[in-house]
């Protein structure tokens, strides 16, 4: 139970309005919008030529997961806390298949979760498709989990064979579970890995160079035509080629119901970063690749062949022999550098959850390739409906949970790691000037962060039951 | 002044959301959209099961148009009525430059507009290219326009050239004005329609046959390219063939800003209605045209190349010797039998106001080619972005105009001329089944339709200052 | 050795060109292309009127193919005696993987080929990766082979995996050899395959459906995506959707170097062709189509978007229990009817070797889809070129062997199984209107086929050493 | 009447083919095409190692052509012979409408092109369309001309209506005529150039401002629509920019009968040319645009989107007040100085005639562009076709006139100025290294060109009858 809030004089965004009007929240949601409104109880948040969003959803985030003998170093505590320092207050996770049965998985993950401090969602990755998964699989929706995730590469570890892909987004979807896919070319990936090794390349450019592009490009139109045939939805996780964008259009234009997300990292970088001597901080799957495609990545999202963008926020220690202070403590744990003879060896991922919104309005709205309302659809609203949240999150309806972002769209920041809240010792836009930032976010009708500064808890996020999932 | 209204229970959509919530509306505006509202001194409008939606925006009609020794059966208190009964409750009107000046014309139909019975605003034609005109022409956002229109057809009458028309739209830009363009080949059209009489052919057909497709296809690429020219935005009217929206989207994919409206005579009927012994009733210019055209246009509003659909609105009686009997009175209004014995003497133009939404919504919303949010877009809130009304019209946001309709997704009609309440003898969609009705329309808070009941009056709709286009 | 032969007043078409001239041909080459030639001691063939082409060049045969317990009707000879009736005087045929060795399995098919009555080069199936075949890969140039195939589908038979593929065509391409690929997805097919027999859909109609053409649309480009990563070219075979060929331009955009061949069945017919009584007589794989990729793959003709046109000529008897006279013998083979209560036993394949020149003349080059010159270059330069053999073959230049049809463009055919020689029961073009006809076929200067009689002879065929691919 | 001819050993190169042959030459046509040709009374030309190509023929010259009180540099004579020097045979030149009648502007042209050194046909422009006009038109293909030319720009000049152009292309091709388009938007250029000057910018930079791209874009698809409408080809020649390629291509796929011709300076060069100092060179309409642009053009080269690569000939002198040399005497004409202080007084136009092959083959085919047989495809066999001179010329088919090049691969050229023959104080392509030139050119079996000696004569060349115009 919150106290009565009186948001006045803001001017609301949502994925198609902006319009100035008052929001009234108690009992933790939206309760009023409006003109003038009044209530006596209620405490006034004075919001005058700001901005109020709802706040941000990331639908792609990964916590505390163990990787090449060390665990991504942000749990579901201090990545959550990352996430709302930046605007966002809905996160999804994955869940991996890493037990007998798919129930174990999710209670064990729910555990994990439980110090989340922003709302949450679950994914469950099918990695195993053998009788006891297929027949557990009809039973995620029970649980909350209505999508899945499937992997076309990673062989022997995660990926499916295209079979095993097509039965098991056909028997998802007839249990009302949207299917979601990594999609490379595993079978060449591993053949050029292998070969890059035995050649002796070790360096963080060969992560990129034994991922060609071509595979994910492939991968794409595969996932949409098994799709297709299998007349299921299809949600492509991090699309970071220009022919994946197009292939992916191609698909929608035939009427397959195929959807894509990007994410910030495959709109900034390119391959070149991973040749700098840090390289191994921009290492993650996949891998940047060019300028022409991060043009045509924001063309996708300028043209809305995207749905969304997420972050795949997987970070780890650029070095983690290093300790950095985290809530006053020392903590120091094992990243990059275990990988710095051997690009195989460096864990895949980096940090993004609470870069996100601030990134994207200034490199997007600000720079106009985005109105806020698309900003607002493809950060928050469009996640929220794809897996089945909305209307409780991604907009600022009455009867929304009150996760509300004033945003100063007049702040200056000078971005990076000290901004940035992230548990880990970078960030990729260390220095990078924002213009717009969010200056207080409230969860629920809490608010958890004011002007930088931190008043939520460890394990004040909720768990989301997520619906069935719209297909946009 | 209006009294309170409070109506309970709806799901509201808009272009983007679709939840349930109440509205309050006070002094002719919505005051706040929220969940339970109170209001002891507000009479409660039980909508428990039904849709709310702003009231439709039409951004093309025609009332009162005088044409070929005869005037559109329309006028504006008709015309506003008709367009109310099919839940509409804004219309963008264009004033012909049929004065020596602008000013002259845009009072002269202030005047003639004064009896309309819903909202309404102004193009203005620009149809001659002369010094008064580039003088006066920056003084049209004192009165409220921001949007011409000009035409590549109608050689000798309307027709602008191309540099006219790059002059115009540049100039009009520079002072925040919209420039609209009707566009087909006007040269081509000229020596066709000569040899056509020339060799005896008087059937409507040759309407069609004598504006050829391919000049509206052209005729859309030439204005886009003038805009990217002129630095200025573009709104392309009456989109009407496959080749012409393939064009819209190009030049929109090469950055040009360039927007596209269809009508959905364009959506529904070919050629070969003309063909029909009553072929007349289909001759509106541009023509319709193929099955493949048709579903090349739906396939630009599913995939969001259009950004509006208006009607074009312009009727005449089909026989205008027979009386129909309207508001008590017998009247006739010599229409499309002008033309019995020559195509070019019918006048060119059909009912449609009443009937965009309801037909629309059943074809587009229940056979699943449109989302509700799509069909709330394209028929109100993009017309009031674009045009400068937002968020006074177009959405249901907190300081709106109560425009809202009570729309029942349940209600069966068969739909026709005896439903349709335009002033003409005759309805294109006579006979169609339709679901999905509205049943209540208010007009700033004031009940003006229930269930097919006229409660509106004459001249209670206002003259709408238009602000700065925005381009979608 | 032949005779000298003079061709006196013919107009010879090439893949470029047209133009009257006489062709001297002396021991089984083309001498001289001119003008009023004059050889005392050549024999005068008058040509008058008539049009003189290169020998068709069919890029894909299957001749004593095993398959399902049957084997296909048509061996070397009458494969080849077929192919020469209808102009064709080349025939690529595809060795089996089926020796321990790649060497074993040429000796052997030299010998099964050794009676071939025209001209022939093989390819090799490639349907194990291992080591073996892997170091005698290297070998194939010596043997006159510069090609391999390779399959998605047909999962525990002849399918490689992804990996497979790309380490098969870059080794291939290391030693000079081309890489054809069948695209269809074999996971999936497998899967409907087994549900559909499960649900006891055993009719014809069933062999389409359980091969969705969104698997051969996939296919297409993951063939090259993994060509544009091996560095190496692709041809892909029996192209039968438009989105295949959508891909395929797609990739060629892209620079990728791709190929593909269609054949005249994807042309004309389609699924329902499969629903007739006698259905069985359209199986092949992959299937015929819809109507509208028959459009999209003749769009894709006249665009040059595809390269070849081959038949995948594979015949079974529709009813191998009833004989047919063949040379004067009775002879039946086991064919379609074996799987008269089961769709995946009947043998997959169809008569067409000889089909093709006349059939696609008429619907190609009559119809104005094609220019002869187009005709020419589909059918016989082309593949020519493409698998290694011009000038030789696929062209009348001097020097190239006297492999010459005398083409009469006015004759009028009503063709079906008793004008065409295959060894089977049927005809796919039973009773269809031909004009233009081949009345004579040289191969290498000898007289093969005059007017409908058969003056060629088992064995008289070469086997043809295929050189360096070209990439078109 | 020539000795008889007969080269021994060359590789000759067609629009398709690629083979070793010998060619026979007698009485200025090429008898026989064959493999050890004998003839003892002719003359041995020993071409081993080289390739033998058909002479060059280029679409589109201006020869003598009055401009801005001055004339293009190049006359009949010279300009003729200088397309000799770079391996053209066949030239067609313009006539402009500058007569009372059709037949006189013939009659005037056929006495200035008497001394042309190479044969030539014509192209009539057509600048005005009055019932004269219409009347004469038909009559061309008596006088041998059977392609006419319109523009969209230069209004008040040369430009012709929409309407204009619609019936003249459409009466054209009635007769069997080609209408070929000058495409721009000659309305929005008067209006910048006016405005241009008046803000005083007289650089030649502003050539290219004031005639925007997106201007030739609108065009092409407006001619190409307006030939759809008319039922008649199109061809539209210099095509400068990306966006014109891709309306070529649109309408072309939509099988609208159009043609694109390029020219080598739209392959190289940009506006950022016009900034040099000397950038008065460079100037010539329309103009180069950007390296995007270029791009586009070659990739339409590749993709078989144009037809052929013409040079828009029109040379004047950088400086005519300063004379050069020619044939031993000194010679200055009025050129590009003429609009040092005034950018619309610069003449319009370059050299380029003879450079055309040579450049072509270094950027084209030395780099892997083209490959030898489309170099051959568009620089002689499609102009030749188009325009109806095929197979006279164009190949080297018996019966073609014995044009023949004699071209040596391995030659490096240090191009300009001093190499080019043209009769003009610059060159475009300065210094560039060049592989592969013309080493004898042949001209009906005339000696005209030996490695940079001119053995040609003035009035040599023969006026070409064009015949029926092919659509390819």
């Amino acid at each position: 139970m919150t106290d009565k809030l009186l948001f006045r004089g803001g001017t609301l965004i949502t994925a198609s309005e902006m319009f100035e009007a008052d929001i009234l929240v108690a009992d933790e949601r939206i309760v009023a919008v409006g003109k003038d409104l009044t209530a006596p109880d209620a405490q006034v948040v004075d919001v005058q030529g700001k901005f109020l969003l709802p706040g941000g959803f990331d639908p792609h985030v990964h916590y505390d997961l163990p990787m090449f003998n060390t665990v991504s170093s942000d749990d579901h505590y201090t990545g959550t806390k990352a996430a709302a320092f930046g605007g966002t207050t809905t996160v999804m996770d994955f869940i991996p298949q890493d037990w007998p049965t798919l129930e174990e998985a999710y209670q064990a993950w729910r555990q994990k979760a439980a110090k989340s401090a922003v709302d949450y969602g679950f994914h469950m990755n099918i990695t195993r498709w053998d009788d006891r998964t297929r027949a557990e699989l009809p039973r995620l929706p029970e649980w909350g989990i209505t999508s899945i995730k499937v992997f076309m590469a990673y062989n022997g570890r995660l990926r499916l064979q295209d079979g095993e892909i097509f039965e098991a987004m056909r028997l998802a979807w007839q249990h009302g579970i949207l299917t979601m896919l990594h999609a490379e070319n595993g079978d060449v990936i591993d053949i050029l890995v292998r070969e890059a090794l035995e050649a002796g390349h070790t360096e963080p450019i060969w992560h990129a160079r034994t991922r060609p592009p071509e595979g994910a490009v492939d991968a794409v139109l595969r996932g949409a035509m098994l799709a297709a045939q299998a007349e299921a939805p299809l949600y492509v996780v991090h699309m970071n080629t220009a022919g994946g964008a197009e292939m992916l259009q191609y698909a929608r234009e035939q009427g397959v119901p195929v959807m894509g997300e990007t994410c910030p990292q495959y709109l900034f970088f390119t391959e070149e970063d991973l040749k700098r001597p840090d390289g191994a901080k921009w290492i993650c799957s996949p891998p940047m690749r060019t300028e022409a495609d991060n043009d045509m990545l924001w063309h996708a999202l300028e043209q809305g062949w995207m749905s969304t963008i997420g972050t795949d926020h997987c970070p780890f220690f650029y070095d983690g022999t290093k300790p950095i202070v985290y809530e006053g403590e020392e903590i120091a744990i094992p990243g990059k550098e275990l990988g710095k003879d051997d690009f195989t060896k460096i864990p895949n991922g980096l940090p993004g959850v609470g870069d996100r919104l601030p990134v994207l309005w200034t490199e997007g709205v600000v720079k106009g390739r985005l109105t806020p309302q698309q900003f607002v659809a493809y950060t928050s609203t469009n996640p929220a409906k794809i897996f089945g949240l909305y209307p409780r999150k991604g907009t600022l309806a009455p009867g929304s949970d009150a996760d509300i972002v004033v945003w100063d769209p007049d702040m200056k920041v000078t971005y990076g790691v000290a901004v940035a809240q992230h548990r880990t010792d970078y960030n990729l836009y260390e220095g990078w000037e924002l213009t717009g930032f969010p200056v207080q976010v409230y969860l629920r009708g809490h608010l958890i962060v004011r002007e930088g500064e931190w008043l939520g808890r460890r394990g004040m996020g909720q768990y989301l039951h997520c619906g069935q999932p719209t297909i946009l």
